[in-house]
């Protein structure tokens, strides 16, 4: 399971400021403790406002090079952002975050994806909105599917994001989420699966009990990849414990490697 | 999921001191700190010695029972021992851990589950040993459940235990026994899982995080009950979580009402 680092947002508070004033050294301090801490991308969103993200993805996208050898993952909705990133990075090397099956942003993204042969995270939703049952994401990954086959990008390059909805305010979609996971490493022939892990404890007091507990379960569904914070100390033990009860980590060896290193 | 709460047993130093001491403090400050944690259920496990176990068994249902209202499980493979404990609680009540497929055990064992109309904890094993294979389970479950039928036991009163195996020395026995929980409660005609959850980890270091991390996995898979410390807290609120994430903690008011309390 890949861990996609998420704490470079401009959503959030901390790099809201960061990247409005332009402080490549606060980034790079994110960049670098995440991927101590074992991230396998280092996701750059920079979206702080429509005007600027793509200066701001040009910038930060630099900035986060500098820091650190781990690949990125270009997080826009904006495709001339998207370009500002990818074009900025070695082929074949990033993820595109993320893809739908609207339209106009399968049409938009798709060719970037394919110049500059990107890993993609599909979202499992279309024009019609929010998914509520595995029928309707299927419908909309139908679309998506047969759009980046068209596109060429091979099957085991894109990562489906089955999105997940709070269980304070969806109790059943958790349940609906996992059956997902599974469905995808059976029916979309090499796909995997991957989920932006927060939103499930959306609402809820202690979020990070519910965040690991669900990182457990959606990893024995085969979960590929997840979108997190790798510096909570107890989800990452969480990950290296599901690699191990996977049969991904061989002799468990780099448990007890990160158990030496004072890691769990 | 419930949870059967493991530390009294005279396996433990500590409380095979207590048992040879007759220490009944002891025995009762264990039973109420896992009663407040969270324990659905009290194992109590008096093998200290052959001779001396049918003794320890009634002395320690009775001290127990002093402490709190939990109901508890009576763990022994001895059938003189099972019935010194069986016959101090409220008919009804009480889990007996565990039959298997051997038949001796059986033979033994049934007459009591029926007459006290315990739950009964199965190993999916027989005289075979260790099971290796899910056809290995199924053969000594098939043996298992026509015996409890013979003897009336309803299929709803069964905790079925896969047995599982530590993942330091056998990596692809964790899915096998996920598959196998979800195999009972989708083959056993109503029967339940459940497991002795530290198992999983024997051998490793940091044993905590793989606990948990299993366990949610299980939990998941359809898990009904935990055999396991409810004084680990982290473990406690991956069960808290687990319950919200299967849809068991309506709109995760015991979730929010533990964080409240100061357990989260």
């Amino acid at each position: 399971m890949l861990i996609i680092a998420e704490r470079i947002n401009a959503a959030r508070k901390r790099m809201a400021a960061a990247f409005a004033a332009r402080d490549a050294a606060a980034l790079q301090d994110e960049a670098r403790r995440q991927a101590q801490a074992g991230a396998d991308y280092i996701d750059v969103n920079a979206a702080l406002s429509p005007d600027a993200e793509y200066d701001l993805m040009a910038w930060a996208v630099d900035a986060v090079r500098a820091a650190t050898d781990k690949p990125l993952a270009v997080d826009s909705a904006n495709p001339a952002a998207v370009r500002a990133g990818l074009q900025r990075l070695p082929r074949g090397s990033a993820i595109l975050n993320s893809i739908s099956g609207e339209e106009s942003r399968l049409a938009a993204m798709l060719p970037l994806a394919a110049e500059f042969q990107a890993r993609v995270i599909a979202l499992a939703m279309d024009d019609s909105g929010m998914p509520a049952t595995a029928a309707d994401r299927w419908r909309a990954l139908g679309k998506i599917l047969a759009a980046t086959d068209r596109a060429g990008i091979p099957r085991d390059r894109i990562l489906i994001d089955p999105l997940v909805r709070p269980v304070a305010t969806s109790p059943e979609q958790a349940a609906e989420c996992l059956r997902m996971i599974r469905e995808i490493r059976e029916r979309a022939g090499g796909a995997g699966a991957v989920v932006g892990l927060s939103n499930i404890s959306f609402g809820l007091p202690s979020r990070r009990h519910l965040n690991r507990t669900f990182l457990a379960m959606a990893a024995a569904a085969g979960l590929s990849a997840a979108i997190c914070d790798p510096l909570e100390p107890e989800l990452m033990a969480a990950v290296l414990a599901a690699r191990c009860l996977t049969g991904t980590d061989a002799f468990c060896m780099n448990y007890i490697l990160a158990q030496r290193a004072g890691k769990l």
